[in-house]
């Protein structure tokens, strides 16, 4: 029963992962309507803030699917509050396609430094969720497997606890150059995908 | 076998929560096209009604999966009745996106109340599509598990009841203020998150 | 392992079914710039092809649905040739949203007909679809499971056989009245839709 | 707990897969204004770039299911070299409607060869990533299941190898026939389609 009750809430939010990061390509616009002279590749090259923002935002996801994962394979049990926490954080996984639209928008151009704060921001949401569904799970065991193993909870205490700060810096350094805060956010995604040297083998 | 049928309904029908919860992000519109002197960030602003309406039909869909799963973790059968009453549920779920929409795009200009009277009568319509469907599998414990909770049973009819009634109450009070009217049904969202006292623990 | 192969083509067609009938309402369009003295009511209530053919698209495929479910729950085997008609099953149901657009856009107006034979075109395509892969799976009992319900096998062929039948009528209908021909539509969704006599009891 | 670490891989995979091949058909464009004179049916076949290329991405991403599956069917174990590969492969399943609706707008106008080396180039990464996957999983039997089939290992072995060279092939062939390389693109698919006479009755 109990494992039943995460299984749902795992195959709900791996619905939402996977749809989240397979709308992200809706960002990326066919230019219509080419001015006499203009080359096609030119004008794609010149959305490199879309791809870069795509990227972004897929690594990003992607990541997060993987650490959700990892946070369940030691969660045994579920209750209302891992259940809300748990709904807070999916609602900023299906947000993150609007800030991504927002950079690929503005970057370079007006306006690109508020919506650089709203990139990072709705990262450091994200980030401050991870916490609190992982602290609601772990904290005292509350709702941890028995068996779960204790490095890797340790693990995740360890390298969750960076992330709000890590994504406040990138937020920070919009205000010095919008581009090195999205490239810090990639950054950051990239840090969170390698294997943690604490829990060797684990996916 | 009468599991694998439910299962079978059940996974379904997650897939379209999911992507009916996801798909509302579409409904966040990337300002194009500022006007000289523009600020983006006051142009984001101006389009609070979208995320006041995003709120709402997100917290409504997630509760509304929780409710489904809470239903369902009781029903040990499924017959073409139910079938039917859910796919009714199911129409309503994937036409949520429009209403928001509709409310995103009118809220503070003419054609609101329209707006708001379609946002309001489409959750009418899927509280009595819930209370349709509880009441295929409940009544007479039709196709309830045989070891169902009675507690759980009950306390799903008790909460279910005033459902109609409530969103009812949300749409006439559009009449008097259309804003109030959308609150009210983010309200009820979160009402029916809460953990009911009369099932604790349950998911 | 055979039961595992079919698991898996289930799963993805439910991935599918579920996506596309969700990407419907994309076609409800949120009218924008209302022209001075119009009223948003009319202007919705004037889309009503939309919401004919939302209701139509959305039938039918919850019905293809179950209809692919009663032929899995009694097909045991995979083999190449299911996995290429079940394929070719699935171009016709993520396609259906076009021809659904097309005639929540052109119905009432110049090119109805054109609209209304590619939209009851893809539904004879999809008819033809299932008698495809129900005899790559149910003549002399190819791939069917060894316990597999006789009479709900026999049921699923007469079901079937009228199929491309019907839908040639709706699409010869439209030659006479466009919107005929797609409530016809709707009435041999809602026809498949109730519980055949000849299985009772099976979902 | 191997096999569940798999299983959530290939969930999580099947989801991206059925997502990306429905949002394919958000690029046939219904054809809206049309002007004085002109028969939607003849606007409609003058579409027919936009057609090919969703027959293309279609078949190409059903293919790429398969034979995802395949290879997962013989991998035993996870690794985050295989999450970060597979990674890699789901980034180029996800972009994939962006190619495709580059061409659906371009071929035969100016830009279609830019048009049909990105697509092109896409399915040459695609073919790359799943080379990469299948040499972590299979080099020296790195993460086999024990009891795999070695005749199926072998000829997954066989058939990628040739995948990026085709593909490079048929981005060649653009230089000389745009149309011509995006119908090469679409036999490579067929060609993938059909079974290998290596692995009789494999799925």
């Amino acid at each position: 029963m109990a494992d039943r009750e995460t299984n749902r809430i795992e195959a709900f939010s791996d619905g939402v992962f996977a749809i989240a990061i397979t709308l992200l390509v809706l960002d990326l616009k066919v230019p219509r309507d080419l001015l006499a002279g203009q080359q096609l590749a030119d004008v794609l090259l010149a959305q490199w803030p879309a791809y870069l923002a795509f990227l972004t935002s897929f690594a990003t996801i992607l990541i997060m699917w993987v650490n959700h994962h990892r946070m369940f394979s030691l969660i045994g049990r579920s209750d209302d509050r891992l259940m809300f926490h748990n709904g807070l954080l999916l609602l900023g996984i299906t947000v993150v396609p609007f800030p991504t639209s927002l950079v690929a928008e503005y970057l370079g151009h007006d306006g690109q430094q508020a919506a650089a704060l709203i990139f990072n921001g709705t990262y450091v949401y994200l980030a401050i969720c991870f916490n609190l569904l992982w602290r609601t799970a772990a904290v005292r065991d509350r709702l941890l497997r028995h068996d779960a193993d204790r490095a890797a909870v340790a693990a995740i205490f360890h390298a969750f606890r960076f992330g709000p700060a890590g994504y406040l810096a990138a937020a920070a350094l919009s205000f010095v150059s919008v581009t090195a805060s999205v490239v810090l956010n990639l950054a950051l995604a990239i840090y969170y995908a390698l294997p943690s040297r604490r829990s060797p083998g684990h996916v």
